[in-house]
């Protein structure tokens, strides 16, 4: 464990003299800066607030910070499921949240750069009228673009289109010593030495501090539409996902829900479902030039669907009937939070054809441990979103049963090569689960290039290997 | 630089008991392991050759030649084209040319899992009968898939499918030290620490020894077909690129070329090219489930090439007609290899719009150096194949002039935000050009990396920042 040197008057005037106006100390830092959404890994104040502007500003603050042994944490929209943008050790919260500018949309080169804070809701009003989109869509639309490099979020579209990682060409980067280096750029390929880009993608802010980046659009899809395929039970379900996937019908999104869930959402939105006949659906989104383009891969997938054991296939081509379903599947997790007293997550993923077999294994240790798990996720992918759910368990017993399942679920889907995060990161609660997962020689070699990095420690300290 | 020990009787001995009838040494040696492709950045015969056939060999090899500082420059098929299987610092060849199993196809999860001697050729008779495929394709289908994988080769149908990267999910790697770790799996997203494998691919065996990979799979198109595209001059040609790409008519492949290209060729198979009326083709691939489904796309690239000042729009939609115009296309290196005593090659990439700025430039720099340059390449990807040809000038003078264009090339690409390599990587040959792309700084983030990995420096010294 490194000494940090703990944030004194004398820092923060050097601060405010950095940062003018945007340094925030002792009574005027709000409580929003001592977690993320997942209140359960605890609350750690900030000694100090920095909301900085720029890379000159965000350079000098971590000059003086690696000089005098501070720790920074940078954060973004502070939607992180992790803890990963929550101050462990102390030190400053360094935020991007008023770097919010879309610098350019270079239509040609069909690539946009733009400053970290930028909301992922946000981004798409920049791209309107230019024919182009971003094809990463994960769930949490207020979290920033920056978080979502820096955690390389998957979201709904990726079976389609790939993941964040798959979208970042350029990136500048502040480092711990305050030097400024830019990654990559406007190209779409390179072979040209380590690929530090790769290496800063889903490093939580831990080896460097993402000033700027720059990110491949594509083309919009002109039409989409999705399929609502109901199935008798969840094993029927997930069992078809390697079908769907393998006809070639290139689906954008494929998601399982089941029906306990789906109440959820029903109780948290207020709104019916439209269809209540089934245990468990899958959920498919195609995306096309036209309808009548996607008129094969509608026949071909809803043929397959009845062939393999589906009650139906509900088609939702009307903007109404799309949403109706897609904002219910949105609302998943704060259903979910908001049904119970307090919850943990798990956001494993696993080879794609073992989905069945985890979910098997999830749903009896939940009997066996006598809690209430839900859980949704990207069929598509073998990722899946577990939550284990207080409800009335008393706070000893609630510890003590939740540390035992997320033990034997992390234990599980390693069993089945899984990995321990397909989308939201380790940040500091995960991290004995990852070095579980990898082994000590690789959390080895991550420490090197950490120490690489960062040899005094200062970034975003606690996290992933920290 | 480092002190390594060279290799003794003893040493050998110690070989051949771990690897018995796979070790070479003096002149058992075959002159084809101390040059790759490119024999311009000359001729380094190793000490020993050692062929290897399991991880554990492997791991027992380099354990012992971290042991005792012997070299280690791993090679596959030694069909690269900057001298990155070449022993410039003496010590062992260790061959992946006897690994060449695909080991499993996994049609649920749409994988396949191979040891690293796999040749690219080789690899989709393992696929036949099960609808599926292997998008990358590197012009060289004689090289190795693990070759592929250490310099991130791109190939044709990058623009619609993406590089080698996109597509490996686990590998098998020994390091310096002789452990093995398994990264990813089967997996298709991880967001679990830094991603060592995205630092692994492109690494060019510097920091450890390929054994196994997995890699991802996708349904194959059922139809595919080419549009050959003519055009009065080049800048005409490539500046129809970027609308090209804008359209959304997903292309996979989009190669532009040259009449004086196209004729080297012509030379070179003593095969006509199915058109002469043009100086400058461009030739979009389009791949999709059904002729049908393509023909929006085809009315939509025709309609549009006419308008932005093609000549004609050819279409190729018979094997023989795709083949006489792909493999005039795939015989372009040898061809321009044919017509010359000698050559240096040049693989940049720049931001797609550049493409037509950077040509033009390059077309001066030959003029005034008084030099013939050929060059095709993927103008989807903006990824330039550029070849000076010595043809008569006598040695001192073409070292001369070859450094004095090579400088000039990359000084233009480095001004318009290119980078040094777009897919053959750096080896030993291209390592000034990497450091005067990504400055100082970067280059000891990459030394600092090398040396987590391996301490000692044994592994492919003398390459990418050793």
């Amino acid at each position: 464990m490194k000494t940090y040197h703990r944030v004194t008057e004398q820092d923060l005037a050097v601060f405010r003299g950095l940062l003018p106006g945007r340094v925030f100390a002792g009574e005027e830092i709000s409580p929003d800066y001592d977690h993320d959404e997942m209140t359960e890994y605890g609350h750690y104040m900030p000694e100090a607030v920095l909301q900085a502007l720029s890379a000159d500003e965000v350079s000098a603050v971590l000059q003086y910070c690696n000089e005098h042994l501070i720790p920074v944490t940078p954060r973004g929209a502070g939607t992180g499921l992790c803890g990963g943008c929550v101050p462990v050790q102390g030190g400053i919260v360094l935020s991007t949240e008023k770097m919010k500018r879309v610098l350019e949309v270079d239509v040609r080169n069909m690539t946009a750069t733009l400053e970290p804070g930028v909301l992922l809701m946000e981004f798409p009003k920049a791209l309107e009228g230019t024919g182009l989109f971003y094809p990463p869509d994960p769930g949490e639309k207020t979290a920033t673009m920056g978080g979502n490099a820096m955690t390389n979020a998957g979201g709904m579209r990726a079976v389609r289109y790939g993941v964040t990682r798959d979208y970042i060409l350029g990136m500048q980067v502040v480092l711990a010593d305050g030097s400024v280096i830019e990654l990559g750029g406007k190209t779409v390929k390179t072979s040209s030495g380590y690929s530090l880009i790769d290496l800063m993608i889903g490093s939580e802010g831990t080896l460097g501090f993402l000033t700027r980046l720059t990110v491949k659009l594509v083309p919009e899809p002109k039409v989409n539409l999705s399929l609502l395929i109901p199935f008798d039970d969840l094993d029927a379900c997930i069992g078809a996902v390697p079908r769907i996937l393998g006809c070639g019908c290139d689906p954008t999104a494929v998601e399982f829900m089941e029906r306990e869930v789906i109440a959820c959402a029903e109780t948290y939105l207020g709104k019916q479902f439209p269809d209540v006949s089934a245990n468990a659906y899958l959920l498919v989104r195609l995306d096309g030039p036209s309808a009548e383009a996607l008129q094969p891969a509608i026949s071909q997938l809803t043929d397959l669907a009845l062939e393999i054991g589906a009650k139906d296939v509900l088609l939702a081509d009307t903007d109404e009937r799309k949403e109706s379903i897609w904002n219910a599947r949105g609302a998943f997790l704060e259903a979910i939070k908001n049904s119970t007293t307090a919850m943990d997550e798990c956001d494993v993923v696993v080879p794609r054809d073992q989905i069945p077999v985890f979910v098997r294994r999830m749903m009896e240790i939940a009997a066996e441990a006598r809690v209430r798990i839900r859980s949704f996720g990207h069929a598509g992918d073998g990722n899946l979103h577990i939550y284990v759910c207080r409800d009335e368990l008393p706070q000893a017993a609630w510890r003590e049963t939740v540390t035992a399942v997320m033990d034997r679920l992390y234990a599980e889907a390693r069993a089945l090569r899984g990995e321990v995060s397909g989308e939201h990161g380790i940040g500091h609660a995960k991290k004995a689960y990852l070095r579980e997962s990898v082994g000590e020689r690789q959390i080895a070699l991550m420490r090197g290039i950490k120490e690489v990095f960062d040899p005094n420690g200062i970034l975003n300290p606690g996290k992933v290997v920290g």
